[in-house]
């Protein structure tokens, strides 16, 4: 037996605004940043649990706060009862009613209690000497449905009927691991669209997507029309007129104004329009998806928690499903997710970048494909090629498609020595507004 | 010109839990408590502006932590420019780029921005002289219309058609202010409905409610249906058959379950069932309202933002709207909501009670009267009579009816002996969860 002995707390910040790397319609400036969590136990392997809640610069010091005052949920407790239920470990952190009342289950809390529970996630992968997706895959349909909290949920997905989605996957779980192993998984990339980028460098990266082998890349639109016509008009010149292309508005604009400027893009044929308004407005996205169609509505990665997922599927608002790894209450909160995406038959195709997203998300859709979709039809990843060197088991993508980890753990601890050497010391690096 | 010198913060808890006042089937043990934030200036009139987020305990040094963050933002600002166009102050704290991913405008980052927010506000009224509900029904409809974010508002509210809402209302601003200083506002009582309190001190309580001259009651419901059927009963024999009773699940319920359970107490005659399922289950709360009518669906306490109470009301799921004081953006952004309220014709009954929900909301409820609804029909604020000994100008309720406030400010501003008295320094008054 085991208990937990530290919960250490980083506030992290990369200095990306200099860049101007993940620039988009509402986000001019931001410092991927990282409010970082290590658990450590007093059990003679060694082992530690990292994970973390991605945010873009000011407030990471909030959200550090945020996990700091779990520690007194966490220290003393008995890590293989634990780990041994985390549907229970989930609920020891999201129904505790106090945190409860600054959400709920939405915002800086719930995403404190998110990495809260990842980092367990990842303390177990590594005990079972796993990566996190494989130790998932692992698991009975009974076992996957006990670690899924089901309150305001009975309305659109039961966990009788949650068994039955585990259950008809179950035939084949063996051969999707080992054709996962072997193909990777595909990945789509947003490196050629942010919108700081001159018309050379976007027409460029498109060129360099296309050679690497991606199977789809994505512009970021919404700041200006114009700018967006010609944006998108060279990136379809470029990759030809056959090539998927993603938009991403990043909730710019209001409903109608989404329904006009999508429609005023649809010349250049987008296979998706993402968050094209706030991700709160399920309604609002119905609106548009009803509107704009063929043209697909994706979005998922600001979603605060099932519940939203819930009614944006309920409504016909949400066409593609991006769960994001950090966003809501972690691995058990995101599997409910899948589930509502496999009940609803919406394909999932994750957000990532930023900091460690992308090495955190992907196990998420390679269990999804081993254990509950089956298909990776319609499936891809974001991948954005920026700060994996600062993680001990990087994401990597090779010919389009994501590489499977196989390394035990979740993907999110990162190297001790970027922890040093980006810990935030109180300057601020990106622009306080004037 | 005068400038903002100074931003203080404090972690202040009241152990409310040891009595069991205020527990509900969500809540067994609230230590009502604020993240409370005062803006000094250098101004020689040595005014300053106070406000503060509720919470129930655990996560208010989050909640700090979150005010903390916006010292730099209001450090240093030229205090007449920014009182003298609260809605660029609202938008230069609501639209950091940064801060805006931690929610995005919902949970603690948004909660702490409302808090400043309102802290101006307060400080503008003290300047003004006058109390926050009769500075803002002296604004003219195009200076009020400039305080609202209509991001996300434009489906179903424009800025133009929320001042013609306005200019139909300034015909007798002047009497109905005389009226309400004259007449106080109306005023029901929680006191006697919380769960944890024994049958015989429920109905001396209601007993009281009545004699006491309040207009309506609420009892807490949800937990067991035959405690509640046994409560409900003993009130409504208390109270006898006309006189409303109110009945509040706290989020307990999944939608199917929230059906059944306010069924089965539909012959005790409930006005409205508050709160049925989560705040954030915009659907759900619209298949509730229409599976009980005639009973009616009230909720808001934790409506996160404008833009789900607009789709509450687009939805059909919010019969009765419940704004609160400290869960939103501040004053700007709860006159959004009213405006959304008095465009669907939905009455506005706020959330109160709490520390100090009742001092700052009934402000809102007054400028609506004066400036907006024009009426008092089916309109009243919650009062508990819990902490108002705690702050500068107590609320008040004679003879069921909330006294109208006269003295300056936004009614925020805590005793300093109370704010000394009640600091947190670290020892756990409630219990954390095993």
């Amino acid at each position: 037996m085991s208990t937990i002995v530290s919960v250490e707390t980083r506030d992290i910040r990369f200095p990306t605004s200099l860049e101007l790397d993940g620039s988009d319609a509402m986000n001019p400036d931001p410092d991927y940043s990282a409010a970082y969590l290590t658990i450590r136990t007093d059990a003679a392997d060694g082992l530690e649990g990292h994970a973390f809640v991605f945010t873009i610069g000011r407030g990471n010091d909030v959200q550090v706060a945020a996990l700091d005052t779990l520690r007194g949920h966490l220290l003393g407790q008995d890590v293989e009862a634990l780990l041994g239920d985390m549907g229970s470990a989930w609920r020891l952190l999201a129904h505790d009613s106090q945190l409860r009342w600054l959400g709920p289950e939405k915002g800086v809390m719930h995403m404190a209690i998110g990495a809260a529970v990842n980092a367990l996630w990842d303390l177990k992968a590594k005990r079972a000497g796993l990566p996190l997706w494989q130790l998932l895959a692992g698991m009975s349909p009974d076992e996957l449905v006990a670690l899924v909290d089901f309150r305001y949920l009975t309305d659109a997905i039961t966990p009788g009927e949650a068994v039955e989605l585990f259950r008809a996957a179950e035939p084949g779980r063996a051969e999707r691991t080992a054709q996962l192993l072997e193909q990777g998984y595909p990945a789509y990339t947003t490196t050629p669209g942010w919108l700081g980028y001159s018309d050379e460098k976007l027409e460029r990266l498109c060129r360099e997507a296309v050679a690497d082998g991606y199977p789809q890349i994505k512009l970021k639109v919404g700041a200006d029309l114009a700018d967006d016509r010609r944006r998108f008009a060279i990136a379809r010149a470029t990759v030809g007129p056959d090539f998927p292309i993603a938009i991403d508005a990043n909730q710019r604009w209001d409903v109608g104004a989404a329904i006009e400027w999508v429609n005023a893009l649809a010349e250049f044929d987008p296979v998706w329009i993402e968050e094209p308004t706030s991700p709160d407005d399920v309604l609002g996205h119905a609106a548009i998806s009803r509107a704009i169609a063929p043209i697909r509505v994706a979005t998922g990665e600001h979603v605060q928690n099932r519940i939203v997922f819930k009614q944006l599927l309920q409504a016909g608002g949400m066409d593609v499903m991006q769960i994001d790894a950090t966003r809501v209450g972690g691995v058990n909160e995101n599997i409910a997710n899948l589930l509502l995406a496999a009940k609803f038959g919406v394909p999932v195709c994750p957000h990532a970048g930023g900091v460690g997203l992308c090495e955190a998300v992907q196990h998420l859709s390679m269990f999804d494909y081993v254990a509950l979709s089956g298909t990776m039809d319609g499936r891809m990843i974001e991948f954005v090629d920026h700060l994996h060197e600062h993680f001990v088991t990087p994401a990597a993508v090779r010919r389009g498609r994501y590489v499977i980890p196989t390394a035990p753990g979740a993907g999110t601890e990162m190297l001790a020595a970027s922890v040093d050497a980006f810990t935030w010391r109180g300057a601020h690096v990106g622009r306080v507004p004037a």
